[in-house]
């Protein structure tokens, strides 16, 4: 049985406290967040803190709070030589105090607050300083049901600037996609199984592969009368970014 | 029962065959291809011709044959005053001949030639020039168990330059992922949920809610990050144009 002190309270937190609690061979037997209200909700199932020196003995401690707070929370713990790890994709190892036993544990996933997520479903990606934490962490990731994956901290700065792509960016695409159908009253859930579909696709083929379209097809008709339809000149300019990009990556004359 | 002749062999054409024979209360009379190779695996299931003059008698004409080839092939049809219809996106109603009753019948997907596609999940887009000829285009979207919806040309339009940006932008996203991933020979896969997720969210949220990242949260230091881990300038100027549209919609400064 793995003995796991949380700390923090935003989405990550508040997800991976929901994970853990169903997880079979793991107690949560603290959760800190430095403001109580937000964890008060379960104060039922799980003991509460807003002290750090009440900190109990456990074999993890997570700290899940926001990039800029790590590396000073994690010199504030009032012990030494435990395994101490963040979840963030962009910080590094290093920004964790030396008298821990340092790790990341990673969850490449997109968390929404009011949206339930699948947690078996989430990818983990471990990182660690000590050989020996690396079975605590892949225990602590069979036990939420996730693949685990063991990265270096090039590896996972790659997978977070990627997720950024992936995700924000993509999502922001949506978002030009609802701007354009709304501009001509027309409802933007034509467009979503388009989107599922966009996305399954990779799931057996490479993002190379799938590709098709315009610029995929080097259509210098329909690229003139897409751009020239576009009313905002920053739609403009992304068309003509990514257009030029897929004919790069697919060897068409720019 | 609709009669229907379809014409065309490319991914369109062949994924609507398939679904057409599949439906109940429709009969595909006849498969027509310029080149007789192509359809001709179907010959014991279907009469396959090369023949326009050989057409036969049918409620609809399906022309789903590449956007440059419509227009030609709608005057060659050897008949008038029959419902005739293409499935473009983007090519214009008035393209096929005016001796025919003209129609669109657009099914918004991305086809790829041997991935299989649940056509129930196609949405059809349907425009017509004759009232009457709405009655005929619903029954036969219902038979496919498509949803359909009326458009005029300039919400075709609209959809299918909305389309650009959210099936092959956005797989161009995923493809710079992959780019980045591989780079630092981390595993593509790992992506792949957060993926999923991305486009699953804005089945209940829309997209302006739905997002997140340094660009959300004007978070300029792990910006400065990203874009100077960035290979290729292509990649920088991606990162940096989309920033800019994430920060515009969200009210932050540029």
């Amino acid at each position: 049985m793995l003995s796991v002190v949380l700390i923090g309270a935003g989405n990550v937190a508040t997800h991976l406290y929901k994970a853990l609690k169903k997880a079979k061979d793991v107690t949560v037997l603290q959760w800190y967040n430095r403001n109580l209200k937000a964890i008060s909700p379960f104060k039922n199932d799980v003991n509460v803190t807003n002290n750090l020196d009440n900190l109990k003995q456990a074999d993890i401690y997570i700290i899940a709070v926001s990039d800029d707070a790590i590396k000073a929370l994690s010199t504030q713990l009032p012990f030494k030589n435990k395994l101490v790890v963040h979840t963030s994709g962009s910080v590094s190892l290093h920004d964790l105090d030396k008298k821990h036993r340092r790790g990341v544990f990673y969850p490449l996933q997109t968390f929404t607050k009011n949206a339930d997520i699948d947690f078996t479903e989430v990818p983990i990606c471990i990182e660690i300083e000590n050989k020996e934490d690396l079975k605590t962490l892949k225990e602590l990731s069979g036990a939420l049901g996730c693949r685990h994956y063991r990265v270096n901290s090039d590896q996972r700065a790659a997978l977070h600037l990627a997720a950024v792509f992936v995700n924000n960016f993509t999502n922001q695409l949506y978002r030009i996609g609802h701007e354009i159908t709304e501009s001509k009253s027309v409802d933007f859930n034509i467009l979503k199984p388009l989107i599922k579909e966009t996305a399954n696709k990779i799931e057996s083929l490479s993002p190379y592969m799938t590709q098709t379209g315009p610029a995929k097809r080097d259509d210098k008709k329909t690229i003139k009368k897409h751009i020239k339809a576009l009313d905002k000149d920053i739609h403009k300019d992304i068309y003509e970014l990514l257009t030029k990009s897929i004919k790069l990556t697919h060897g068409k004359k720019l």
